[in-house]
């Protein structure tokens, strides 16, 4: 059974899941042998041509530099992996049960072994959508990592851009394994209070919406920016609403002098288009795009948390077309409804470090593929705008009808909220609607958000209002 | 169509995903109607008495303090969710298409509405295989976010244990707003030169095995203590190697009384059993039980990141079973090859705190839970550690006969490597593998590693060592 030209993978650890299952899949089969070639077999050098084209189209979208080969899943058989060169190899990473449909249930380490799909379905899915400006797209798999690795990217621009290179000194690369200067510079990201961007260590150093998430954990010394505190409806104050965007964009500009003169120079600026966690505060597109200009004067990057607004629910796919502008940002975040987390980035941004070992989940990509069509062929978007406008009129009427118990109805497609009295009230709504059969979310110190689907139709609006309505009698 | 009994769900914005998918899976079946129950049906109050069960039954294993009710998802059809009390509620939250295994493809957010079976899964799974004294597990998304919030988890239990209560402040509430003390506290990890915990920001912070990793990324003023160099085979230098431990050792109390003098005492220890990415660095079990008490001696949380070497690689489930402590950990943190992240920890380290939307993937726990099954059933343990000593006397062999290509031949059970004369012989000895179709990685300067699947049994040992030996008669 020793054959020298044998094809016999030693293995990296990250793969190993994946063996375990199959293995565990081979034992439920009758015999192990029936899926199985009968032999490995080398038919050109790996990588071969196919995997290099592949590997070169995913390169136009994606950081490709610790990939392998492409993985044919669908012609491997039992214990032999097939490369998409035709190359048979003896192996233990992957799942190809019948029973299991691959897609859902292997996993391919993305990093270094993608599906031979793969760039194809992140074109047809992820950068379909892409923001104005961006055509690269970095996947990770959950909301915080995202964000994390943004800031990371930023950092590693901001610094590649001191340096006028990319090449490292070696003090640089010395000190930074003892987390020192400058290695590990004393770079900052300004994030504003009420925003929300993950519980990770980094991310949570700009996460300023509940005291809950950020007690007892040590941070860093980052400059923190007022977010506007609007009066709603936004066009009946807009004079008011500008003063307060103005006095919120001079001290974004005075803490990025503040903090360079400190020695922690701003690298990025991070900002939800519409703060959620944080209890649904808005500001106008005048303000992003004056934040946009202050970022561009100051040299730092511009990163856009859409990991709540993003993928439809504001009536546009992303909350910062409504703005209109051609450059919004350079780095635009996402997770949740977009089923895998990432970021899309402008080509500067590239950052060749950002690697881990999974780079999110590939079956998200096949499920988003199909979601987005189902937006485009039913038009969703415009669905949203017309429950959206039915929904934000209902709450105009119910807070005319009952002015102590309401305030503030707000909102972008049916991306809605409206304040309650205080926080006992707003509770005691979404108890009392709860027995109604309504499940209601709080979001803010005493703000009822609104989150509903895509599919979310006029009737249905109607129904909720009538139940709220209900609630509301009941607390006057 | 319009009722006030109607159970309506307005919606958390971590839902959204599930409820596409849902609309995609309906606009694929032949008629809207032929899932879907009449209407609502409430039998109790939410979340009712068996939803309160599984929550206490739950609570036992996990922190529970956000979820809403558990839902039944094979009862429920269409648009209505059937939660286990058997309310029925009309919903869009997730997907229940025959033609999809809702296991694989829905991902409830577990952390509000877990699935009915989950508690039993939980414990037929990742309970069952619990480290000795740690009866709590909280399941996270990726290697990263498990030990990030392992950190948390040691950070806020060691600032209760300062303030002698769980309550904080009101200067620790205002404070942590702003990234400051006392609420975002000076406090430390203490990590090893050469360790690998991740890449996020906090587990940058105590990764040191690579610059580039870390390079151009802010950091944290943390203590890095010097991991043991020592001599293999272990057996053959014992006083040479307990000096090197005795040296390391004593460098990490000075180092913690240090750090405690500069006001950022060390919150916890951590540290992998074996530095894998760092490049196999072993240590004996009795540094690791001296490490042990020098954490409870100073008040300092012990963390072993299991992320590598957990799921029986080294011939036992976890690496830290070979030092035969009762009391080996207060946190034990693992991701990969357990399919899914997160941490076990001592009741004491409850945090109600750490949580986050999908807090993990459930349907990894089916995995799991099966692939526990056959390494019990095939005895895969005794398997691994069958192939693991041919393995390594395989390697001394090699090393005897080609003393100038190969030394440090090390390894337990089948997590073995090997140091090369150089990193580029090491290269070129890689790239003669792939030609031959063995697929070989390295580690840490001029390692190459070896991490074969549970199932590799001793005549793919002989395979293996066939090719290899082929290989190094070339660069001799």
């Amino acid at each position: 059974r020793q054959t020298n030209d044998l094809t016999l993978q030693t293995l990296c650890p990250d793969r190993q899941e994946l063996r375990l299952i199959q293995y565990v899949s081979k034992a439920a089969a009758k015999t192990q042998m029936e899926f199985e070639y009968d032999g490995p077999s080398m038919k050109t050098e790996v990588p071969g041509p196919r995997s290099k084209e592949l590997t070169k189209q995913l390169g136009e979208m994606q950081n490709v530099g610790a990939i392998n080969f492409f993985c044919n899943y669908e012609e491997s058989r039992g214990n032999y992996l097939v490369d998409v060169d035709g190359n048979r190899m003896l192996d233990y990473t992957h799942l190809l049960h019948p029973y299991w449909s691959s897609a859902f249930v292997n996993r391919p380490a993305l990093g270094i072994m993608p599906p031979e799909n793969f760039p194809e379905k992140l074109a047809e899915s992820l950068l379909s959508v892409a923001p104005s400006g961006m055509s690269r797209v970095q996947t990770m798999a959950c909301g915080s990592c995202s964000n994390e690795n943004a800031y990371k990217a930023m950092f590693i621009w901001y610094r590649n851009k001191e340096r006028g290179h990319n090449i490292p000194s070696d003090e640089d690369m010395s000190s930074c394994m003892i987390n020192q200067n400058p290695g590990c510079p004393d770079l900052s990201i300004l994030s504003f209070m009420g925003g929300f961007h993950g519980r990770t260590m980094g991310c949570l150093a700009t996460t300023h919406s509940k005291a809950i998430h950020k007690l007892d954990v040590p941070s860093f010394d980052w400059p923190i920016a007022p977010f506007p505190k609007l009066k709603y409806p936004l066009e009946e104050f807009t004079r008011e609403n500008a003063q307060e965007e103005a006095r919120c964009l001079e001290e974004v500009e005075d803490l990025i002098v503040q903090w360079r003169q400190k020695g922690r120079p701003v690298a990025g600026i991070v900002i939800e288009p519409i703060q959620a966690e944080g209890g649904d505060n808005h500001a106008t597109p005048d303000f992003f795009k004056k934040l946009r200009n202050i970022a561009r004067k100051h040299g730092s990057a511009f990163h856009l948390d859409e990991v709540q607004t993003g993928g439809g629910a504001t009536g546009k796919f992303w909350a910062h077309e409504h703005w209109g502008m051609d450059d919004p940002a350079d780095i635009v975040s996402f997770s949740k409804k977009m089923l895998t987390g990432g970021f899309y980035h402008k080509d500067e941004l590239q950052a060749y470090r950002i690697f881990n070992t999974w780079m999110g989940d590939p079956s998200k990509n096949l499920f988003l593929a199909e979601v987005l069509n189902v937006i485009r062929r039913e038009n969703l978007l415009e669905e949203v705008t017309r429950s959206g406008k039915t929904l934000l009129q209902g709450l105009y009427q119910l807070q005319d009808q009952y002015p102590n118990l309401l305030s503030s109805a707000r909102g972008q497609g049916t991306f809605c909220a409206i304040d309650i009295r205080d926080d006992a009230t707003r509770n005691s709504i979404i108890l009392k609607a709860r027995d109604k059969g309504v499940l209601l979310g709080g979001c803010g110190e005493r703000s009822i958000r609104f989150r509903p689907a895509l599919v979310f139709k006029e009737y249905h609006v109607h129904m909720f209002l009538n139940v709220f309505s209900d609630v509301l009698a009941e607390h006057n």
